[in-house]
């Protein structure tokens, strides 16, 4: 048996077991865990240190360098991340619904764990933990793989945290890491059907498409996110100015930051300029259709690869429309399906929009950056689903349970 | 453009259509569509005569010959099964849960329906109807690909349906029947990514096996059904025989019917001679382990086979078991998630079994023949899926429908 099979089936044996921990053993656990990270603090930001080094010398990018690096503060946020999480309300066991039939019998619906949990993500140390506290919250067993470039850090957050949770009585192999970040490995993860509850890709493109191509376990697609911010005429200009730069500026590089531009064209002329102004201040490149051009003719001209592309960088794609029909015809034909916002005082705009424009998040009058489980309270995220089956948008702990149906009767049979 | 592509882009551009049909238009169209098939009760059992006749010649088996037959009573139930759907909760904009965040951001979960769902189903032409029925109620355009030998049954009655449904205001285009039912044209409806949301195959393995070697559009698998009935000790003898009688026999085609008797080895010998005489006497054929076997000489040996056997016959599979450990195990082992029923008066047991057979649908002190839409009281199904993702166990309106988050703001930037 290979190694990611033997990883697999340990992780399944693993499942029921955990699935049956009280809730006060997988919250203390977690507790330990966010304990452990402080107190081993130098121990994991010297193994971090090695991959950070060796990453340099292969040339990686400062951006990625900078995803990859423990420090103290950032250790602290995982703890904290995680004693959010426990914090957070148990959703094992927790009933649904339930109603009671004519003929007597009593139907309720309970949530459940999924079983195992696989997720596949690049070079961020702090989904390590994340994904750690989410999983055993929810009463799953996980299996991390991570990128090979953070493996000598996940090997020491994986040994600090399983230590901590297993004295806190949870099973062994609960918490999995795969030591061969292979692609080969990968391949085979994403094909262990019947191992594997859920398997949850946080990555780039590339990784999304060798999902889609292989894999046979069932997968949330933790997609793109070609966000719009939709300026309607309705809209107080300061604030739709401040939203636009926040979603844009305040942090680029992530998939809930904004990446098209909508203005009706009745606000427009007055507030266009204005705002495109304060955007380039801040360093935004602006790719514009012709009428938002005659406001701004520096301007390169947007052509309909801008309307297609997730920048995560400090460009901006801008469209002048003359409806709101127009604006929710653009997001549903380019968007993602991650987040999308309008800036309005018209509350059948908002309503309109909220309802009709297809995506995962709508927000009225606040940035697409809320699109985020911590920012919904969840305590953290396991990622931010695009799909529409199972779960959509940012999923917490919720999104990684199962619902069974328990049926009470009295001996009742069907004629 | 193929047919079957053109079919799918029709459906895809009326799906925002239907979504946005408020929901007195389409209970009104539901209510109009069930006058309709009582109305034409004539026409549709006319073509359906001509489908039944060509069926028989083909040399069709009987079992499937019944199920394709329309009559005043079958049109009837199908026309109840509309009326029924139609007085359900409205799930499209049900705020499903809403919280305010500390920030003052108030964010409302909102159920929306997928889009296009589409159906392969056997040559039962009540699925016709059913899945027009919850497909239209829950806002969705839907895709029918019926069975060849049922296509004359369901082009009457999807003339019929889609009358009613357009007069009532339901767009063109909402409710399509696919009328050239081969098996590429299957291919194809299960590839036509980007245009159907949920594909629900109903049917037997090898329509489950086509769609896992070739799906590419998200499905949901209403899968086997080898349900099992454990006799605890301490289950009240009447009611365990009246309950695998039920499960057994009342209708052993289907895939909620029992197909495995796990019984406690300290009830065996009391009760189980009398249960298997009386399940003898229905003309159920026995396949016993050793120990039952030494109750009841006359039963042929049970295999590892046996266990792993959907029967959808007069025949189970029987099993003498040591403890309830043993007998949750075995359900964990060999059971395909469907629904599995305990007998007990024992509450411990009983928990215990509800909380550790893995399966869609647990029943206490009632049959597996309850897994069932109707029967749960959703007016109808649209399948029971066997899976864990998005919907598990019977499947009615809601499992049609995924969520989107409205996030309602003053101006909310994030920092």
């Amino acid at each position: 048996m290979t190694n990611m099979m033997s990883i697999c089936e340990r992780a399944a044996a693993a499942a029921p077991l955990v699935a049956m921990l009280p809730g006060e053993v997988r919250d203390g656990a977690l507790l330990a865990m966010a304990e452990a990270l402080e107190a081993s603090a130098e121990q994991l930001i010297a193994a971090n240190a090695v991959d950070v080094s060796a990453a340099r010398d292969e040339g990686t990018v400062a951006t990625t360098l900078d995803r990859l690096t423990l420090t103290d503060k950032r250790l602290a946020s995982m703890a904290a991340g995680l004693r959010s999480v426990a914090a957070q309300g148990d959703p094992v066991g927790e009933v649904v619904e339930g109603w009671k039939r004519p003929n007597g019998l009593s139907i309720e619906k309970v949530r459940v764990p999924l079983g195992v949990i696989a997720v596949i993500y690049e070079a961020r140390p702090n989904v390590t933990s994340d994904v750690a506290g989410l999983c055993l919250k929810s009463g799953n067993a996980c299996i991390l793989r991570g990128s090979s470039i953070a493996l000598r850090s996940n090997r020491a957050l994986v040994d600090v945290l399983g230590a901590a949770a297993a004295a806190a009585g949870v099973p062994e192999h609960a918490l999995q890491l795969v030591e061969d970040p292979t692609r080969s490995s990968a391949v085979e993860l994403m094909q262990a059907k019947g191992l594997v509850d859920l398997l949850v890709p946080r990555g780039g493109r590339a990784l999304i498409q060798t999902i889609e191509e292989n894999a046979t376990v069932p997968a949330i697609i933790d997609g793109d996110g070609n966000c719009h911010v939709y300026v309607d005429r309705a809209a107080d200009p300061a604030m739709a100015t401040s939203i636009v730069l926040n979603a844009k500026t305040q942090r680029p590089s992530v998939c809930n930051a904004a990446e098209t531009l909508l203005v009706h064209e009745e606000l427009a002329d007055k507030w266009l300029p204005e705002a495109l102004e304060a955007l380039a201040a801040a360093g935004v490149e602006i790719r514009a259709d012709a009428r938002a051009r005659q406001m701004w003719p520096v301007a390169r001209e947007a052509t309909e690869e801008d309307w297609a592309t997730e920048y995560l960088d400090l460009t901006l794609a801008v469209k002048v429309v003359a409806s709101l029909d127009e604006a929710i015809s653009h997001v549903n034909r380019w968007g993602t399906s991650n987040a999308e916002a309008i800036v309005t005082e018209d509350l059948i705009a908002a309503r309109r929009f909220a309802a009709e424009a297809d995506s995962g998040s709508i927000f009225v009058n606040a940035s697409t950056r809320f699109s985020d489980g911590g920012e919904f309270g969840f305590g953290s995220e396991i990622g931010i689903s695009t799909q529409k089956l199972h779960a959509r948008g940012p999923m917490g702990l919720r999104e990684l349970t199962t619902c069974k149906y328990v049926v009470w009767g009295d001996g009742h049979t069907r004629s």
